[in-house]
């Protein structure tokens, strides 16, 4: 319109940059991030990520160069996700428990120009470095993190690097508000992994939806148990930077008796876990668990936690928040929002209705379950399968160096998940399985996650997956691998039975392998290591046919 | 970065339409809009509003064309906030207290192409119309609100075209999301009415970030006494859309037994109110006042709120959040974010600090107290005084027709305010008064906020406000305007004598005059009026120079 100008005054691109500033200000003596015994407010937290900057910039890193970093949850790795983008960088976090082999085919893949390594794992980044320098591959600058110590073999350390980095750094602002911030890389469940790029616009976004989809209150508590290295920490990383949260983070593994401890000593209101985590936190020990402070709100994700799971993290005063996303929409991009006539069902119902994937987030502009050859949508019946396909602003900018991976995940003008939900009446989506973990079996198709929804109610059950066996007659069967209670005994018969009283005769498992199971570092089973294991085992001798 | 694609899977303008769609889909049973006994749900209001949008499309509103609305607070104005936008229409609400004159510069000024109107503004708007027509000015098409009753005069009515639209509407969501939204005549305090444009992107972000500073709960319910005309209501009309909120509108004239009726009866949960609001609110008596339900969050702007109306505010169990803003921000632009550690003061010591206008909201990107001339920021001591500039995405897109204006305002790369404030050292800012407003007596500067603020701690004030009475010595020396709470008495002289004994000797008002004060419709008082009336009342005798 006539009069309409954009200018500085109006237009500022959006970066969840603009919140650490912000934060400084408003929240400049309130603690940001908080580790053992050592915190940092969030004026300290700004300084060191200016110096952060002011340092990575004098090494040489500017717009659109990547930092791949290798470090657990700590100071250091909250302050990267400001003080590269601040450079105009790109963070590329990469997963700590990925082998020396993985991490040299990353740095390569992603062309880190720096690369930020936590103590504990400089012998496999280093390892690493020997791979490429082998190839001929020109090597990243390794700089340490070693929260002080003097490194042994004269890298620049970060630490040092902070105190002796040149002030009056000026923030370098995106130009373009869709420039990238991250590098992600996926996980790696299926198959090679592919880089993720965020946007700042996105990033700024997603921060916005899921402060406001986990009833941030100002001022938050929050409780580290997922890694900041998955998704940059679905963007909680940022959220408490725009709500002024604290951070907590844990040293070592994830034990029940600490993260109560925790949510007890720092009022924790908001935290994540993956379904195992809530599996942890309901089977463990009466005199691990402690009475909460207050609401603890608990977003979870990934393969819908058994209802008994949930109804028993209820019981202990959690508040959960399930939700489903990908790495490519900047992890949860639905979430089961609760109404309040449901606070009146029976418990066993809250539950089922708990464990669907639910509605989009306020900042992604639709989620549909769709046929994918035609596009159409299914009918909100609960019933047609369909695959979910998201689309909005939340969604990826592509994959690094794939055009065709990318045109391939987005085409149609929708994000291809590969996952398969139902729509139920209300609106609310509910995930199957994934495509290629459905279980076809004589011309049925099976979704493991409801045969693991009734393995989760047997009272010995810890942890249960399902997948396809191969049979000579029926295609597949479903072969259940199962994890019992420390102090409990099942035979797989039992099981069996268990599950034939509550699913139709053909989705009960032909098989139980009591075993642990194998999981990425998010906690998602691996379920493509159980399917090598059961195509191992070969088809099921014949004389059990007639049973099916 | 290669593999970075911009398409329809990953990108949308953004736009408040979008939470219309998604309340429909998560909250559609839930009441959106009641007024009296009738309520809409979301989803009937989805359906309301894509039916008043293909009616008004099969009108001829398109893209850009201005549609005009005078009405209250009701159903009708709360969906042509959705409707209007979604034709590619541009909507602007007009002040319901504009007389005939006003109205038809406006309609001209904006060139509307339809004029909505509800019933008992009909005379006003037929008078506007006849004025235009005079002018030989083309006229509007007039559609009268008059709640399906017939109309008088055969024009289209608002309910019989929601009812013989035709169906399948496809919204027109804006081609780029810095397209106007809607254009909101500023409220004439001081000047002649400017159309200030918002933009979608702005709309959309300032709804978040009104959602998040309002601390808004999922499902809020908010109590409209602050008109949807001013600013499209702050943005709550789209905050309560984005959160699934019920909106509560009232019939009539506001009156502390009905607001704390709907209170009650609609367990609000957010509101808004001018300083007018609150001290009617306090003010009230006590067989008005009634217990709130749970917590009522009231959010408060334009001039500071005395210190004993905030603490009263607070014993009622209210819980009030201080901002500032301007039409030229969609609204609230700053807000006194509160700290815990504040808590433990003295009440007294606790109104002080919740009467300052405090820090930018999450989507502005900075506020600053600088200099006009030298653009430099004053420093945090909370003494030196300088003009409030804004910038960020929340901030206009211009003056409609008025590129000099708009040129004007946004200067040097920041919206000019006019407002005079101090920065504390804590960062918050504190208004000290209207460039215009402040009394400059014998040299020094007088903020009329500050002797204001010392009458209202009289027990006898209800209401004040201070302007300059010129003197032939001093050149101007404050003059108080008062109002006295129904039953007390107070005498020029003992009004001054109190304020003597709080303030420094030239800041004290040397004339007090009792009187109603004139409000805008959105409760500021209408100090130019004030200011004309000390200005006729010229020079006070020359014995009371002495005193000073």
């Amino acid at each position: 319109m006539e009069g309409s100008v954009q200018c500085d005054a109006n237009y500022a691109p959006l970066t969840p940059l603009s919140f650490l500033e912000r934060a400084a200000l408003v929240y400049g003596t309130r603690t940001a991030v908080v580790i053992g015994e050592r915190g940092y407010s969030w004026r300290e937290t700004r300084d060191r990520c200016l110096a952060g900057a002011s340092a990575l910039a004098r090494l040489g890193v500017g717009r659109r160069d990547v930092v791949a970093v290798l470090a657990a949850n700590t100071p250091a790795m909250y302050e990267l996700h400001f003080s590269v983008p601040m450079t105009g960088g790109v963070l590329c976090t990469l997963n700590t428990r990925h082998d020396t082999s993985m991490v040299s085919v990353l740095l390569r893949h992603s062309e880190a120009k720096v690369f930020l390594v936590e103590s504990q794992f400089l012998a496999v980044a280093r390892d690493a470095l020997a791979l490429l320098a082998d190839a001929g591959v020109s090597l990243p600058l390794l700089i340490t993190i070693t929260d002080g110590e003097v490194s042994t073999e004269g890298e620049p350390e970060y630490e040092a690097l902070l105190r002796t980095a040149p002030g009056g750094f000026e923030i370098r602002w995106p130009a373009d508000e869709r420039d990238p911030i991250s590098l992600n890389y996926t996980s790696g469940t299926t198959s090679r992994p592919k880089g993720v790029i965020y946007s700042h616009r996105g990033a700024y976004l997603n921060t916005l939806a899921t402060a406001l989809s986990n009833e941030m209150p100002t001022m938050p508590v929050y409780l580290w148990t997922v890694p900041m290295f998955h998704c940059n920490g679905w963007c909680m990383v940022w959220a408490t930077a725009a709500q002024g949260g604290t951070s907590v983070c844990m040293t070592g593994s994830v034990s029940p008796k600490v993260v109560f401890e925790k949510i007890v000593r720092h009022r924790v209101t908001n935290m994540g876990g993956a379904p195992t985590v809530l599996s942890m936190l309901v089977n463990a020990p009466a005199s691990e668990q402690r009475p909460l402070p207050g609401r603890v709100l608990i977003s979870t994700g990934g393969a819908p936690p058994p209802p008994q799971v949930l109804a028993k993290m209820e019981e202990l005063g959690f508040n959960v928040i399930h939700g489903y996303g990908l790495t490519e929409t900047y992890g949860p991009a639905t979430l089961c929002v609760w109404k309040p006539e449901w606070d009146a069902l029976p418990a066993a119902e809250r539950a089922r209705i708990r464990a669907r994937q639910g509605v989009p987030h306020m900042m992604l502009e639709d989620v549909e379950i769709k046929d994918p050859v035609t596009m159409a949508s299914v009918p909100s019946d609960g019933h047609t399968v369909g695959e979910v396909m998201l689309r909005g602003n939340t969604v990826m900018s592509g994959y690094y160096k794939d055009v065709a991976a990318t045109a391939e995940a987005m085409h149609g003008g929708w994000l291809r998940s590969g996952d398969l939900g139902v729509r139920h009446p209300d609106g609310y989506i509910q995930l199957k399985d994934r495509s290629k973990d459905i279980i076809i079996s004589g011309g049925e198709n099976i979704s493991s996650i409801e045969v693991e929804s009734a393995l989760f109610g047997h009272p010995a059950v810890l942890d249960a997956a399902v997948v396809a066996r191969p049979d000579d007659h029926w295609g597949e069967t479903p072969c259940a691998f199962v994890t019992l209670k420390d102090g409990t005994n099942a035979t797989e018969e039992e099981i069996i039975g268990f599950c034939r009283e509550r699913l139709p005769r053909y989705m009960a498992p032909r098989t139980v392998v009591f075993a642990e199971l194998p999981k990425t570092s998010t906690g998602k089973t691996q379920k493509y290591l159980l399917r090598e294991k059961a195509r191992a085992m070969g088809s099921l001798p014949n004389q059990g046919r007639s049973k099916l």
